[in-house]
């Protein structure tokens, strides 16, 4: 269960309120490289976990973290919109090109349904979406998920950085920036903690690599037309494989199957007439049409 | 641009039509580890692509395979879902009790809306999103995208091979799990190509890590209330950390910020009268609706 | 069943047509707050609605009223997004600054697909969702989400009426605020018809209350910390509860439950092999395995 | 900021697994009647909080605890995934009607996307959408919007206990179904701090009356066709009205308006040459074009 | 403004009530086929209707209709939900097996979130998507959006009746396919009426052809790898094109373009070092960066 | 399966990168009216396809087409994101009025999330929806989506090459248009080839018209209150109906159904007790919570 503590995990000041900033701080907070997500996949991973009891722990402590960057988060959006900013008033005295500036890049809304607030939604209003909770059963495949979503956060916080001058909003992104540089190595030190890359590989380690197909399990396909085009040289063409399994090659992309054959169409489906020459019928469809009609 | 071949890249095989599992297959088709989103994520980091063409070169070559993948699925799908199965009718013959599992398991709109085929949708028949589809920009955080897609694309497709024993759908999961261990190991060869892991991190490499938080970024917090529950010791607990650019330590969570303080709402924002006791008004709203009529 | 009238329920004129303000009327025509919503929700209520008639059919009075609204809102964003105005053809003649303002707060899509109409959308071009439309079965939650709706909905009306300065705007929105009055009115005029809100708490009323656990049912629970943060000292912290059968208590929040034990993870779900150590299973998985395979 | 404890708020028994009941809990979790999103509300609404500061410390206390709920059914979902329990291998062992009960009502993502655990998405397996969150900026209508959410969510609980008699489960859910009792009485208590229902509304009680249509602001309008279906004779009717600002009074519903009369479609906007029969046109998409092409 | 009747469109009667055949139903209220996409999709079309005011006449008169077919869908779904039918007590009564049956095909939230009514939701659950409505303020592609909601929409209704032999529902399945090829008559009458489809066509007649690129727009590309497989042999490969402007032809496809070639990186997007090599830089994003700062 | 070429289909040239205008191409990349979705349309249609395979073969050969189509779009849409414009450079030293153009009508994904490049989502950055990609099935209902497909998206193309006066980017959208010219042609010809509109209707053909409501199925419905607008007189009141196979007439709409009648609501379902006043009853609640039970 948890917990709280009125005060704020790293101070959130805004010297000059900018709502357009505020509109782009909502990335940060319900987009998909926000912290809603991360809170969610870190606690949803935790009370999923199954195994060694220590990755449990480990993950409810950053996930619980995670909701504190929340708060910032909102505190700093709301700070954004608020305000009888001198500059602003100044700029809005300047006449109308301005005011296009500041209702143009805004989040209509943060006024119209928020009241001056923050959002579960992203930079252009998008609702947070659950789908994006990664919590797979396989702690491996989890903590790849973890590093993406730290590492796309981590790009995000940067560019928010360059975004403002704010002196405030610049210690609070930095504070940011620098808990992803330590949940970026966090979720790899746990790799590390299970044995390392070579050991994960492939994930998940716990199908046997003899039942994959190994004609082409460390092949580099080409698709190209002009087949010297081979994805560039690169250390993906040749050369051992990184989970030290296998050897890659590069081969063209040619077709193991032939064209596929579908059966007639089903006569209760209805399809047009000029399908149905011939006598094929799926019986699925008509045993489902009897058995919804039976019961 | 793209061509075709009518034939499959791998033979797609059903030997006994289940709806059951044409069912799962969506979730690898249209849903978060499926084929349409690493086969968007991969040509779009490709169109996208900025820097070294070796690595657009790349994910043309891929992301182009991966449109075959989605034609394998669709078309299993559309196999499973047909078909005078003498098994199924069989079934059906038992009564009442069976045509329950026939029902139960599958999805009304394979029958409903696709007329026995296949939806951009997942299991659920919940719809392919595009905010799934990872191009950021910086190609170290999206080869993590890759790396996690690829990761939980893999454990799904075991637990698809594990739901079948059809001998046909077996061997096709076995190639696209064989696709999957390749493209694991692709997508880190990329960043090895790169200079390695230690090169890359944190990503981006490009933020000058001076400008972080300092003080916080090699530190892992325990938010818990017992502080004997270090998150587990581990390996990301203490010694060097995976980028090889600090040492890890360990921390009990506490606040450095204080409790938040936000203005008074705003007038014309209506919040009730009874949180308008005081002055403070924001100007924002204000302004914007000094424009919004001057216009 | 429904007829229409070609006229409108209350005028609705446009003295300047705006585009800033037809994106922000959206709202109120798709978003939550808006009456797609609410003109759904009363007529889902009112269709599938048991018990005594008369509740129905003031359901699919109001109901239907709200297509009214729907159509007022349509037309008030058509009306806005055209027209010769003179002032806009004025600020254009100005120069670069103020078509800023003419594009930025604008709904490009208002252009590029609706062809200067309105749309099933909110302010930010988000899609009306159909998971707002509350039916629940229960006429006092239905009522409640009704008196939500409205609250949301005429904050929303006089937002939008402090946006705008035209007369035939502002004409329409008091129509609309003035509906809302009457429909925040009605809704808790239908619970206190039936017998009040003590009568109907906590709802539903038909769940024995000795059946829930009657240790936490009138208890604040403060989670804060800092005991004496005790949520402020309000209403909620003692004396009798607003239903009129409990007392109110307030107490510091502690855990009543142990550490959760999860069992091992499924062998056939490849969990990682680090996660295996013992060997518990859990037999859902493997069934459901064999059963797809067997059917 | 927040913390943790380790152990849960409350027991968290099943007795007998049952992955239909896991997948019936989903909709407390991620449904929009469940945890996630009062946890959310509630936490934004603390967050986003002006004027006095013991609401923002009331919201803070219970969001805080709804973290706990989503712990404690998120642990429910994963123990009825779980175990070897006898019951259903005996059911299997019965045959082939038996297991379509075992695959028909379950969440095939239970199995491919989590590995046996929960998700943040309702029992169809619809994601968990942030726009459900409300957060208003007035104060009155967040807590119409909670004694909602809490309506919904106890009235679905006492659901979710009908269709168990596991005694781990029932005592859990009737855990929560206390506490839903205190909420909504909670939210109302809050109201009545305020100065109660008549004081507060209409909400927002700062837009002045006197600015509302105030010929429709208390009247009850007939649309059918049969004017003696007056929406049943109802407290809604007549009498005065709730807020004790007016009176009920019924009328039919006529149009106050005209027939719309837009004007001609814009030529750049591409409409047929069939609508185009006349000269007008809108400026507002002439100038947005220029504007465009003139950057 | 709308007015309604408290009889039905058309008598809807169920026999023996079918919590699956509800599910189904589902499709026909909430999904992308369904009674709510038309009857919003033909209402905003009349809202937004520019040009001769009788197509605005009649788009009115068919959306208001369609209410009324939601309506008795709706009233459908609730009365499948019901009743104490002997058959299912019966089928209870034989065990276990039939069960599964039961809860199966049934969508759990017409229990948990509906209390047994209908919801604005697909047959899987997911609800209404207001993307659906199509209104593009051309008159001639808005017909054929209707044209094809109104063929999926009696594809669906013709699969329903199969699914089905209750002769209650069949009737009104039979009167609302009856409607669908009222309707598809309809709307393609409303295109003869300005003129036929060669005047229409291509759709918009407003832009003039000479604009469009003359030397592919009648020409079908083949994107096969082997050449004789032209699209098979059709109506599209060769003779007048359907709208008497051109001649059809049949090309292979190559590219006219060459390979794209994008600039570097912008260093303030903090992309990877990697891609940077160069000294080629987005003055936009600077640009933007300056602008957020100095607001 | 499938292959590239790195040349584009057609030539993607930016002469004066525009961010407002790459934000405007978005929707015909991932809106409704883009081209992921008619890429995926048609590819879904073949890969689904039953019944001649000419049919099959002309779908994957556009379908493989429209990918090339997304390709050039995303690049229009980097390119416009990026480049040392001179212009807008210029603009930006005009000072502020200039710069709310700039930030105001441009996505801000473009920079925080896609670091200058395309995003599958739509003008408004609402991601793609899998929705929207119809295969019915029942090939002449896919020809009406793709002849709607096509009838919006060149509307869409026709109204974005109004918006833009940047050479290069009026001859890609000119291709674009010429291509859909083509697409509008192609799917009627493929009606055509199955014997035309009138052999075809009503969608499907492969149900018997003696079993749909043959009162009704040529009939328009009159819903106004003044039967004197009968939905304005156009083709569609009289005559021959456009399938050849009825007679247009037109009647005052009035209800054939009477006031429907719902059972007492289900006790387990609690209801409030006000609903309760009787003694019916709905079996099925009851058993399914017996089912779910004795699991």
């Amino acid at each position: 269960m948890f917990y709280h503590d009125r005060k704020l995990q790293f101070p959130v000041r805004v010297e000059k309120p900018n709502p357009h900033f505020a509109k782009m701080l909502q990335q940060a907070i319900g987009g998909v490289e926000g912290e809603i997500r991360v809170c969610l996949q870190y606690l949803f991973q935790a009370w999923n976990s199954r195994g060694p009891v220590k990755y449990r722990d480990m993950l409810l402590n950053t996930g619980t973290e995670e909701i504190a960057h929340i708060e910032m988060l909102a505190t700093a959006v709301a700070l954004n919109l608020e305000g009888a900013s001198a500059d602003v008033q100044e700029a809005m005295a300047k006449g109308d090109g301005m005011v296009g500036a500041i209702m143009g890049g805004t989040d209509p809304r943060h006024i119209l349904s928020a009241g001056l607030g923050a959002m579960a939604a992203d930079a252009n209003g998008v609702p947070f979406n659950g789908s994006w909770v990664v919590s797979s059963g396989n702690i491996a495949a989890d903590m790849q998920a973890n590093v993406y979503a730290e590492s796309t956060g981590r790009v995000l916080a940067t560019r928010l950085y360059e975004m403002t001058d704010d002196r405030g909003m610049k210690d609070m992104l930095a504070f940011l920036i620098g808990r992803d540089t330590m949940h970026q190595n966090q979720w790899l030190a746990a790799l590390e903690d299970m044995g390392g890359l070579k050991a994960a590989m492939p994930i998940p380690n716990t199908f046997p690599q003899s039942q994959e197909n190994t004609d082409v399990n460390y092949t580099f396909f080409v698709t190209s037309m002009d087949q010297s085009q081979q994805g560039g040289q690169g250390r993906w063409n040749s050369g051992e494989s990184i989970d030290g399994k296998g050897t890659f090659r590069t081969e063209a992309a040619r077709p193991f199957g032939d064209v596929p054959q579908l059966g007639k169409p089903d006569k209760q489906a209805h399809a047009q007439a000029e399908q149905l020459d011939g006598d094929g019928q799926s019986s699925f469809l008509s045993a489902a049409a009897d058995f919804v009609r039976s019961v």
